[in-house]
């Protein structure tokens, strides 16, 4: 039975916190970019690779909804789901969970980018290649058959 | 001539930046949330209001759009845009700027609830009111006939 992937825990640290003792909406992302550290290290796209090959994942957008508060000294998790990917870029989703409740937090879906650091002009586009494509091409597959989460292809607006 | 208001101004902290020395993803939102701090103030939505009315906002939905890298130690400036109003609802434009140049380094379009806190259930929507409603209503005004910001109306996704 596939499943989105538990890619990162922690406890909702003081220094992420409001003067309310509520995670602050900056800090629900950092969440995610650990997560997205920790998928990357799934795919082999760990620091060690990035030394030795020069690529890494730069995020081009983010999109957040913020469904529920979350404490101080809550432990939560968060769940990735792969939506899709072409031969340079992931599409990906992240759900943030008390522990292993059902019950979304908050959500998050991205759009990244693989990239050839450090050019004299600065990074460029990558194709994926080798062990790396292939284990995105295997996550892809498992994730295929997933239910589409609730909270993507949103778009932010007032009635008019 | 109206303009965007230049709400909040830093340096780009060491503690905000990956292994290369860039900022993070989250940390380009933490600079827009205390930029969102400076426009509640900028709207009498300060902490003194908040103690006393019992009221705040509250960040629904958040999309972001990185456009360039931002290096440690860079002086950048936020300008925000109100692009629309309803009665408890801010529908808001960030955008990340080096110093006072024209070029975005990174936007935000966010929707942001006008909210009672504390109460036995949690926080519940409040509408606007008194010299809080005046003021989002003058820049409502102000910020009417500015051109609608490129990173806008936002769909993640890849090509089927």
């Amino acid at each position: 039975m596939p499943a989105p992937l538990t890619t990162y825990q922690t406890l909702i640290l003081p220094e992420w916190t409001d003067y309310n003792g509520h995670l602050r909406d900056a800090f629900y992302l950092l969440v995610f970019s650990y997560a997205t550290d920790a998928l990357m290290d799934h795919l082999g796209l760990d620091s060690a690779h990035r030394e030795a090959s020069g690529h890494s994942l730069f995020t081009l957008e983010c999109h957040l909804n913020y469904l529920h508060e979350v404490r101080q000294g809550s432990r939560v998790q968060v769940r990735t789901q792969l939506l899709g990917h072409d031969h340079k870029r992931l599409h990906l989703y992240h759900s943030l969970h008390l522990g292993a409740a059902a019950q979304s937090l908050a959500a998050s879906e991205q759009l990244l980018l693989h990239v050839a650091l450090g050019g004299a002009d600065g990074a460029r586009s990558a194709a994926f290649s080798g062990e790396v494509a292939r284990r995105i091409e295997a996550l892809g597959n498992a994730h295929r058959h997933l239910p589409r989460p609730a909270w993507t292809g949103r778009v932010i607006g007032l009635p008019a």
